[in-house]
């Protein structure tokens, strides 16, 4: 076997998906997950910590993401404005080829306590996290921290939505979409 | 009985704050806990399921204070006035004599990864628990997620002012002041 599999890390996920949906979560191995994706364990573990990885490594790049978008926003930019620019360029993340697998990912992880758990903690980093950028921008509390709040609340319903939406949505514009909304209701709710 | 009188969840509970301070929380028992309160662990168990809980169990009273008080608010509310009468009703929950025992339990929480890890998950539940209570009144989303996100915000907000505040400072006020500064920031943010 070649030491470089194309798509290595996407077969090991959709390896893990189909596996977690057929036997449970707590009933995968990552020797399963490599033997039914047609690779070893150690390509596994070149691409992913552990099985529980496969399901989170994706909000680990969006951090990053959402970190560095908000910190190269034009000076110009508004604290909603640096928080649009991030959940625009997060739409890489977001193809319409992903829909199916963000799909089942969100069953498996709706139906395991710990998993969900998990997924609320990275959704607070993911929400400092872009506090964070805009305090290092200069934006004040408690400013930064309603703007990443809102922000945060855009980005899980723009998810919803992208996953519900027929036909095939931009999550970029989806999640402009439902930011403004989320303002104006902000704003609205005197 | 007098009010000055130590009854016996506050003996337990302080006597837990004190060890998990001196030994950590992890080199610490319940049998240690309830020694140094002078009981029986018997009587640890009849307040507290687990020490954790010890740390824990002031946000299931807030969990169940909110979605009363959201509940029972006047039918004219607007979001944001019912959820002021929740965060002013948790006055109750921060009375001046609770103050140092709040921030020996804050440093606790703070140096420890999973008990960090538990507090933001209690976070998500009172926010979760706050949209649930005015969607249950009619509120539509995105208004209820919204004005919910901004609740917990102030909540946290004013929990920190509290805590830091000079003088005695009421609860009750700090909260309904920064929530007001919460929802102009955030009409403001356009």
């Amino acid at each position: 076997m070649s030491r470089w599999e194309p798509n290595a890390r996407e077969r090991l996920e959709r390896a893990a998906l189909e596996l977690f949906a057929e036997h449970g979560y707590d009933n995968t191995t990552v020797a399963g997950i490599a033997e039914r994706a047609g690779l070893t364990k150690r390509t596994f573990f070149r691409y992913f910590t552990d099985k529980r990885e496969v399901l989170f490594y994706g909000q680990e790049l969006l951090v990053q993401l959402f970190a560095r978008s908000i910190a190269v926003a034009p000076e110009s930019a508004t604290p909603l404005q640096a928080i649009t620019a991030a959940l625009e360029a997060s739409e890489a993340a977001f193809q319409p080829e992903r829909r199916g697998l963000a799909a089942r990912r969100q069953e498996i992880v709706a139906a395991n306590a710990s998993l969900r758990e998990r997924e609320m903690f990275k959704r607070v980093i993911l929400t400092d996290t872009m506090g964070d950028a805009l305090r290092e921008r200069g934006v004040p509390d408690p400013a930064a921290s309603v703007a990443a709040e809102l922000g945060a609340l855009a980005f899980g319903m723009a998810f919803r939505r992208w996953l519900d939406a027929p036909g095939e949505p931009k999550y970029g514009e989806l999640a402009r979409e439902t930011l403004e909304e989320i303002r104006a209701t902000a704003a609205g709710l005197g």
